[in-house]
C-alpha cells in the first residue's frame, strides 16, 4: 500500500467513525436511528458537523432552515463556490449511512485538498441538509428546498404525528419562520454541485463495481390516500359493511401489480387504520403512496390509471376515497460536464478493476436525493457507493471501508478535474 | 295509552337518559366514547351502576374482577338467583348501547318487579360486567369469565398498548389479583342467565319487529397474524422487495373472498406496519383476524385453509408470516326453556304488529356476548332490540325509546314467566 492509500484508508476510516457517532444522536431507543428536521438529535449533529467542518479549514455558518454549512475561500476571496454535500437526517430505524456518508466525506475531500495546499479557482462549500427524507413533516427535500428558494409558504401549516406545525418546529430550534428566505442562495453563487450517496440498490454489488455515475434521479410523487367506509361491529353481515382496510388492501394489490406492469416502482409504507381495533370494522384507511419511474411521463400516466382504480374499488364496495399530493419531483439530470467530473474521478481511483479501459458505470437513481433540490440552482453531479445488498433505510445498511476510501480518492479527483477545466476554462 | 304503558315509557326515557350519562364517562375527547377494563373510566361507572342499583333495591358489591354486582333476594333469603345483566365497557369511538342498554334494562326491570311487591321463588342478581369487548388487552370477555370461573392464569401478563400488564391493572384498580377466584361463582347459585342487548344487526328492523330472541351465539376465534419481510428504500426495484403490507393486503383480500364463499364472517379491524414511513418499504405488517360464523366446524375448517393461503402468499413473496390465536369461543347455545321464557315476554308485550298469532322471531347472533361465558355456569337465554340500520361499535349506534319501553315489558315478563313456571315446577 502506498503511503496515499493508506491516508485514504486512514480518513475512510475515521468517516465511518464519525458515521457510527452521529448515529448515536436518535430519538429511538436500542440502537435504533430516527433523526428528524428540527429535532434535538437534528441541533446535536448540526454541532458535531460543524466542528468537523472547523476543524476541515472551513467557515461555518447555520443557515436560516437548520442546514449546516461551511466554506473554504478559493485562489481569492469570494468566487463562486463548487458546493459539496448531502443530508443528516433519516427515516424510522434507519442505516447509518444513507445522507450523512455524502456529508463526511465532502467534509474529508474539503480536508484533503486544503491540507494539500493546493488553491482552487472556485471555492469549496460543504451544505449538510436538516430535511431530505420528510419523515417529520411528510414532505421530503425541505432543507435542500430552502436552499433552491424553491420553498413554499403552504408548508408552514405541514404538522408532525403529534400536531406540530413546521412554523411552530422552526420557532422551537431557534430559527425565524419569516426569514427563511435568506437561506435561499442564487444560481451565481455555485459552479456546480456534487454529492456522494450510497447507491441504494443492487446494481454496482452484482456489477462488481465499488462506485458509479449516476445518470439521472428518477421523479417521485407522493400522495396520502383515505379511505373512508364505516365503522361497524365485527359481526356485521356482508351486505352491510363497508370496510375501508379490505378496500384499501385490493388498492394496494392493484397498485403494485400496475405498477409492476408499467415498469414503475410503488410502495406503500405508512397505513393506519381507523378505530384500529380487532372487532370493529375499519371506518377509515388512509395510506402513502411513492410512486417513481425512470420517465416522468410514464409515472404521470401510471397515477391517472391508479386513480381511475381507486375509484373503481370504492365505488363497488360503498367506500369514499380523497388523495392529496404531498410531493412532487421531475426527473432529474445529471449534467454531462459533472457526469464526466465523476467519472474522471473514479477513472483516477480506479474502478476495482485491473482493466483500465472500463468505462466507469452509470446508473439511474431510483430514489430521490437533495441534488433534486440544488438541480433547481446549477448543475449537478453524483457519485455512487456500492452497499451490501442494495439494502438502505434499515439498519442493516453497510458499506464497506475500502469502498469509502475509493470513493473519498475519486470524489477528491472528481472536484480536482474540475478545478482543472475551470482553470483551463 | 295505558298507566302501565306510561310508566314502561317514562322507565325507557330514565334508561335512556342514564345512557348518555354513562356516555360521557370516556378516556376519549369531542365526545366520542371508549371506557376499558380497570380503568378510571370503569370505576366511574361502576360507582354508577351501583348507586342505581341501590335505588332499585339491590344490594351491591364489586367482585373480585371488577365486575358490579347487586342482588335482591326471593321468597326466602339464600334462594339461587336468577341473573340478569351484560357490560359497560366499550370498544373505542363506541355507541352508547351496546352492552350498556343491557345493564340499565336488568335494574329497572328489578325496580318494576320489586315495586310491584311480588316475591319472586328465586333471588334476582344484575351483573355489570368489566370486560366484554377486550379492548384493552386483546381479550374478550374477562369480566364474565372470572365469574364464569375460567379465567387463566396465562392472562396476567397479556399487556394493553401502554406496556401495563392485566396483573399491574388489577392492582392499580384496587384489586388483589390472587383474590380473582373469588369472583368466580357456582352453577348452584343460578336458576339461569338472561341479557338483554341490542342486535348489532339488520335484521329485526328488515322485518320491522321491535324484539327478538336470540336463538345461539356464533362462536369467533381471533388471531394475531405477523408478517415479516425487510424494511428497505421505496426505489428498491421489484426483485430485491420483501414488502410486508403487500403480502399482508393480498392476504386480507384473499382472506375476505375465503369467508364469503364459506358463509362465514371475517373481519380485518387492527393493523399496524414498521417502520411506517412513505418512504421506506414495510418491514412487517401485524394485523388481526376475527373469524365467526354459524358452525364451529365450518369456521375451524375456514381457518385451515387461511392458514395454507398465508403461507402460499408469503412463500411466493419470500416473507415469513407468525400466526398466534388470541380468542377462541364456541357457539352458545340458548337453552329452549329460556327461549321459551323470552319468547313468552315478546308476546306478553306485543310484538310491533296486531297480529297477536304471529311468533316471536328467532335469530343467530353474530356478535359475542357475556352470556357465551356464562353459559358454562348456567342456562342463558336472550333478548335482542332493534338497532338503527344494524349498526354497533360505532358513534351512530341508536334505538328508539318505544323499543326500549317494550323490550322493558318483554324482559320483565319473561323473569316473571320463569317466576311461574319455577313456582309451578
Amino acid at each position: 500500500m502506498t503511503p496515499r492509500d493508506a491516508a485514504l484508508r486512514t480518513s475512510a476510516a475515521a468517516v465511518l467513525e464519525r458515521c457510527d457517532e452521529l448515529a448515536t444522536h436518535s430519538s429511538l431507543p436500542d440502537g435504533l436511528i430516527e433523526r428528524v428536521y428540527l429535532s434535538p438529535e437534528h441541533a446535536a449533529v448540526n454541532a458535531l458537523a460543524a466542528g468537523w467542518m472547523r476543524e476541515a479549514g472551513l467557515t461555518t455558518w447555520q443557515d436560516a432552515a437548520g442546514n449546516q454549512c461551511g466554506r473554504l475561500e478559493g485562489a481569492t476571496p469570494g468566487l463562486p463556490a463548487l458546493l459539496l454535500g448531502s443530508h443528516l437526517d433519516t427515516v424510522p430505524s434507519a442505516g447509518r449511512y444513507d445522507g450523512i456518508l455524502g456529508v463526511l466525506t465532502a467534509i474529508a475531500v474539503v480536508d484533503r485538498i486544503r491540507s494539500s495546499g493546493r488553491t482552487l479557482p472556485f471555492a469549496l462549500e460543504v451544505v449538510a441538509f436538516g430535511d431530505e427524507e420528510g419523515t417529520r413533516f411528510g414532505t421530503a427535500l425541505l432543507g435542500s428546498r430552502a436552499l433552491a428558494g424553491t420553498w413554499l409558504d403552504a408548508w408552514w401549516e405541514l404538522t408532525d404525528e403529534a400536531g406540530t406545525t413546521l412554523h411552530e418546529a422552526f420557532v422551537a430550534f431557534g430559527l425565524d419562520p419569516a426569514a427563511v428566505g435568506r437561506a435561499a442562495r442564487s444560481s451565481n453563487d455555485f459552479v456546480g454541485y456534487l454529492e456522494t450517496h450510497i447507491e441504494q440498490g443492487p446494481v454496482l454489488e452484482e456489477q462488481d463495481r465499488p462506485l458509479g455515475i449516476v445518470s439521472s434521479i428518477a421523479g417521485a410523487r407522493r400522495f396520502q390516500i383515505t379511505i373512508t367506509g364505516k365503522a361497524g361491529h365485527s359481526g356485521t353481515p356482508w351486505a352491510h359493511r363497508r370496510d375501508a382496510l379490505a378496500g384499501a388492501s385490493e388498492a394496494i394489490v392493484a397498485i403494485e401489480r400496475l405498477a409492476r406492469d408499467a415498469d414503475l416502482i410503488a410502495t406503500v409504507g405508512h397505513l393506519e387504520v381507523f378505530p384500529d381495533a380487532v372487532n370493529v370494522i375499519a371506518g377509515r384507511a388512509e395510506f402513502s403512496l411513492d410512486l417513481r419511474g425512470r420517465f416522468d411521463a410514464d409515472r404521470d400516466a401510471a397515477w391517472q390509471r391508479i386513480e381511475d382504480l381507486l375509484e373503481e374499488i370504492c365505488a363497488a364496495r360503498g367506500l369514499h376515497v380523497a388523495v392529496e399530493q404531498t410531493h412532487a419531483a421531475p426527473a432529474a439530470h445529471c449534467s454531462d460536464r459533472l457526469r464526466a467530473v465523476i467519472g474522471a474521478g473514479i477513472r483516477a481511483a480506479g474502478d476495482g478493476t485491473a482493466d483500465a479501459s472500463r468505462a466507469p458505470l452509470e446508473l439511474l437513481s431510483m430514489a430521490g436525493h437533495d441534488a433534486m433540490a440544488v438541480g433547481h440552482l446549477t448543475e449537478i453531479g453524483m457519485l455512487f457507493v456500492r452497499c451490501a445488498g442494495g439494502v438502505s433505510h434499515h439498519p442493516d445498511e453497510s458499506v464497506i471501508e475500502a469502498d469509502v476510501a475509493r470513493a473519498l480518492d475519486a470524489f477528491e479527483a472528481a472536484v480536482l478535474t474540475l478545478a482543472d477545466h475551470d482553470g483551463a476554462a
